[in-house]
């Protein structure tokens, strides 16, 4: 009896078992299932997400509406000018007074271009040193980089240098991209860091975050200077997962002000053929005491892409046009759309070409803004 | 017979004689008579000048179509902005910036008004030395009024003092009341000269002519600066001839630019009362971020006489207000006839006041031209 109780309760066990393992099968069955869904979801999710954030960089359309900008602001000015300050510092500060009076009216690209007087230039006259002459240009073009270049980037982008000896004294731009950790832009400028990541993740980014690195969706060269779009902010987290985007997505997208690049021009030719983007500019604009008006000439260009705004020097823009052997024309309207005087009665004889950045740029402001609509 | 002869050639003697005395007289009194209608020509001529010179100077009708600018341009300003300045040297190039905007927007009173926030400060803090906050104001005004004096009279009205130690490294307004001795306009600034002259005679004056003095129209105490409407140049002469008109001649006659007057204002409330002009300012324009856009209010005022424009400081023009308990009002755009922000969209989070400036008479530019139409 026992012994078939026992084979009984064997039996039993085994029949449970049998069932239980059937049940355990199904439900592993099923859990699998579930997370082959969730994976499916969560996957779809990211590439909805994905393609979403692609939309949003891609569609120009789509950026116009949400008030991003497409068009670019250029403005070329002769280094030259440099020469004209009494003291280190008043050169250093009058670099400083270029880049302020750039980042005010949003311009995307600064052009210091060479005013080469020396070709004709006998041995008599005062002696300058070898080389002078194009110090200023350098000058100008390193103090306008460094002042571009975020706060917390400026250590690993930016060694000693005489150049920059008085940088203390700049005013500081206060431009969107130059944020503090607290700030929260869905974009940042970082610097690609030294630090070793696992296999298959992207590279660890120093965006000005305090001790929170950004892991951004690519290897990249450490030292390397780069846009990334953050996912999400959160204090709690040690990293934040962001990815590396154009340096003009952030205009493009929202219109944010993303700071300017600076270009060295041989001469005033080379400001124009030299150009970074493809189809060079579309919308040139002069700047003469010696030009029409800004009162009567009409300026009603809007469907531009690439505008450039030039300016001349101490000598004014016909000095520079004349030192351009190259070029070949002395009237400056013919290498422009428009050569406009923007100051008509001015009290002064002169005016300074860092007073006349503000003053022009003030004078056109509307016409510069062509079809973009601010939000 | 030879007696007869000779009688009778006595008698065509004493007849021609007769006759040639006849003659003598009439040919004098004719002389006489012309002399007399040239004198009076003359003085028909010299009183027909003069009548010109008295209506060219106070018709205002008739300066009107020859250029003459009718209405005075006031802009007003914190002097606290100073105290922003980095170094002694860049706080005095601060000051050679507002100087030169002013002039390069023919701009006619300069008004620094104190910002005064200390009255419920604590003894807490930074202090700052007694009497400090006051310093950058009266600085500031010193260094303006430096600027506008032409250089060949500032030895006359500007002894050595500490405020004007780096005065050096300001650049020149280049107005035209800075004249060189060779320059010709009918007016001149000068100083009155301690020099003897005999009787009834005017003062003598130098007006920057070299060796040249200008002998005026009157008697005036030595050391006083005058504005003159100089006769006629001869570079022959060793004393010219002029006469002493007001400051605003050259402005009200030929639409010459010709200076501005600084005023120190307690607070930002007496800008307005203590107004230099009988009849106040009648075109009042607050410039801050806060205010309306400039793209879409309409200031469409013409007929003003006296426009003052005002600056706000490192705190903006809102701070300036609340600090004024006497003014008992919090929102400037009650303080002023347009209320307006003249650099939409801008890229800096900060503008700077002497940034300000710039851009705001650059974009008001139009405007504040009212009905003047230069020649």
């Amino acid at each position: 009896m026992e012994k078939e109780k026992n084979a009984e309760i064997s039996y039993k066990r085994n029949e449970e078992q049998k069932k239980d393992w059937k049940k355990i099968h199904e439900e592993r069955k099923a859990q699998k299932r579930k997370w082959k869904e969730e994976k499916l979801l969560k996957k779809m999710e990211k590439e909805a997400k994905r393609q979403k954030e692609q939309e949003d960089l891609n569609l120009e359309n789509a950026s116009e509406k949400k008030g991003g900008r497409l068009h670019t602001l250029s403005i070329a000015l002769p280094g030259s000018i440099l020469d004209n300050a009494q003291s280190p510092e008043l050169r250093t500060y009058l670099a400083g007074q270029i880049a302020r009076a750039a980042v005010i009216f949003n311009i995307d690209e600064i052009i210091i271009f060479d005013e080469v007087f020396s070709k004709e230039s006998s041995v008599e006259g005062q002696f300058q040193g070898i080389g002078k002459k194009g110090q200023a240009n350098i000058q100008m073009a390193r103090i306008l980089q460094y002042l571009e270049c975020p706060q917390y980037l400026r250590k690993s982008f930016f060694p000693h240098h005489k150049d920059l000896q008085y940088a203390g004294i700049l005013n500081p731009l206060d431009s969107p991209h130059h944020m503090r950790a607290e700030d929260e832009l869905p974009y940042r400028e970082g610097v690609v860091l030294n630090k070793p990541v696992k296999a298959g993740r992207g590279s660890l980014v120093n965006c000005g975050l305090g001790k929170q690195d950004v892991q951004i969706d690519k290897l990249l060269q450490p030292g390397v200077r780069v846009t990334v779009r953050i996912n999400q902010y959160d204090p709690s987290r040690r990293i934040l997962k962001g990815r590396v985007v154009s340096p003009s997505a952030p205009r493009e997208d929202m219109g944010l002000y993303w700071g300017y690049s600076v270009r060295l021009a041989k001469s005033l030719g080379t400001v124009f053929t030299e150009s970074p983007y493809e189809e060079g500019y579309d919308f040139t604009i002069g700047t003469s005491e010696k030009g029409d008006s800004v009162d009567t000439v009409k300026i009603d260009k809007t469907d531009f892409r690439h505008a450039l705004i030039v300016f001349g020097g101490v000598q004014g823009l016909e000095a520079s046009l004349e030192s351009d052997e190259a070029l070949g024309m002395d009237d400056p309207s013919l290498l422009f759309q428009y050569y406009v005087n923007t100051c008509p009665h001015q009290g002064s004889r002169t005016i300074r070409t860092e007073e006349a950045i503000l003053i022009s740029l003030a004078s056109l402001r509307t016409q510069l803004q062509g079809k973009w609509t601010p939000q």
